[in-house]
């Protein structure tokens, strides 16, 4: 990312009186937090190996909790082949480290992170076609839409990171399942119980798990321990579907808040309703320089994700994320008026 | 690591009656299990960003207890250069992502995930002479004695993994204050406080923050928030280097165990005597395959890690690193008579 933007988002989060639509964080009033306490302290102190070494792979407990879901949606998953991973981003990381130099594709516009990773890696990448693909389920990001198809053939790296997030509560089809000898599936809990844990998943193929668990062990030898131990505590006692179904119905009403804010202080405005996770995309006619932009958002008390680095082809129009997941319904309207403010500013520079 | 040996370490692992005396893991029972779960608890229940997403360079908090420690030493280091990684594993490969096609001269025995993370990169892994040269420093490992000297020129990933962890509680001259523009500092607390919290650091050159910053911005995003957030708690209130000192006497009286132990029960067998850290290392004149002394090592009922991984370049003749670390002094002299029936009976094969 453009270390001036960064810049600004750091200046924007130290101050209050800026209203946060960047970064895909979920709500703060949402985490598990006093379960995840009584978790995490629980694990420490009962030697349950929370602070030593474990097994690159990762915990049993985790996995089996992970190969259960999936095997529910009618993959043929074994925990042996899920590999617990520091959240979606490292498992989309050793995902593309497998491909090495090669094409994929993204779509027009993607989790940056993603991009970082798949270039990283020594990928080529590219909004149509490619000789991998990468699709986000369910909800795509930024669009906050469905737009994933399984693609007919090719290795595909499928993200569901916000796959449990669609409002109406419908799982999208599982890729893993339909093609499991050419889809590494990708998941993660950061969405919903804590991304500060950073725990995800990769299931790779088969054929491809040894050398992708050589990958993770290269890489950091194993996920944090304490993580993956509270982790399995809280998801043996907890009811992780009614807490999944309360959140997607909180960021349904966040999600509702700002798109009529959008509709009244800026009609001129055009955007997808969002059906689930944490943001919508805007899309403009203006052409301009996106660092304006943020800087013009931060001066009228607004952040948002300029919409270059979601893009695997520079674009001259001027594009950007806005997330309603991290801020409280009633600060929403306000959130939308002042992109208005913002854009109105910029598009008349 | 060959696959065959990881199999027979899990079975290991498994059985209560084997003497564990492979990986370099800190003994359970010096690590600060009641502190650290009381600063999880709180740092959860407080807010505090403990499961929120945080920076790519990790908590402010915690570079800056690096940055102090290093700058006593006289390094000339401000927090800002410090990146918290997920261990020190992480920190190598983000080095060594850094130099690319390259030849990393690492000794005639390394730590072997470093060697891994490092072919991973790209590197060409030699003992002598190399364009970047990898020391551990204060104490070596597998060897459990300093070797290291800052070499004349180019750049030098040095690892301080069990710095601290010399008996005599003299640490290593810092190189990071010697030759700051090509030094790659390695730390950790995975060897003192707890390798389940997964947080390390690595001090790149000035120049190369950024490029190193986006690397690991791309490897995962960020270092476990929690981890980060009960470390900094931990540490603004807990006597570290008391803490520290008491680790040491511990480790020195199981390092001493051992080698009474071995040269009682095994006085054939050759290695220096430790002078930190977790480990031994035994060079022997015996030719023959690894994984057969590691199964015979389990047949006797103890564990090692035998020594091909350590080594850039193959050796006929068999080698193993031992470890006291993680268990009790009690019984490191039957660990030692164990490795010597394993010893007689493999050699005499």
């Amino acid at each position: 990312m453009d270390p001036r933007v960064v810049e600004l988002q750091k200046r924007a989060a130290e101050r209050s009186d800026v209203i946060g639509l960047a970064g895909g964080l979920p709500a703060d009033e949402l985490l598990p937090r006093d379960e995840l306490a009584r978790c995490l302290a629980e694990v420490t102190t009962s030697r349950e190996n929370a602070l030593q070494y474990g097994w690159p792979e990762g915990a049993l407990q985790v996995r089996t909790w992970i190969a259960k879901r999936l095997a529910a949606r009618g993959a043929n998953v074994d925990p042996d082949q899920v590999i617990v991973t520091a959240g979606a981003q490292q498992a989309l990381a050793i995902a593309a480290s497998m491909f090495g130099r090669c094409t994929i594709g993204v779509g027009d516009a993607t989790y940056p992170a993603a991009i970082d990773a798949f270039r990283r890696a020594g990928a080529r990448v590219v909004a149509d076609g490619g000789d991998v693909r990468y699709v986000i389920a369910g909800v795509s990001n930024p669009h906050g839409v469905a737009r994933h198809e399984l693609p007919d053939a090719g290795p595909v790296i499928v993200d569901e990171a916000y796959a449990e997030l669609r409002f109406d509560g419908v799982l999208p089809p599982l890729s893993l399942a339909a093609a499991p000898d050419r889809v590494w599936h990708v998941g993660t809990i950061s969405k919903t119980l804590a991304p500060g844990l950073r725990v995800g998943w990769l299931v790779p193929p088969v054929h491809a798990h040894a050398a992708a668990l050589e990958l993770k062990h290269a890489a950091d030898l194993q996920t944090a321990s304490i993580s993956q131990a509270a982790l399995g505590r809280l998801l043996a006692r907890f009811d992780y579907d009614a807490f999944v179904r309360d959140a997607r119905a909180a960021y349904a009403e966040r999600a509702a808040a700002l798109v009529d804010g959008l509709h009244r202080h800026a009609p001129a405005l055009s955007f997808r309703e969002p059906e689930g996770g944490f943001s919508l995309w805007i899309e403009t006619d203006v052409h301009g320089d996106e660092l304006a932009m943020v800087e013009t958002a931060l001066a009228e008390g607004v952040m948002i994700d300029p919409g270059g680095e979601f893009c695997p082809e520079p674009s001259t129009r001027v594009s950007f994320r806005v997330s309603y997941s991290h801020v409280e319904p009633g600060v929403l309207d306000e959130g939308a008026r002042r992109i208005a403010a913002m854009f109105e500013r910029f598009a008349s520079r």
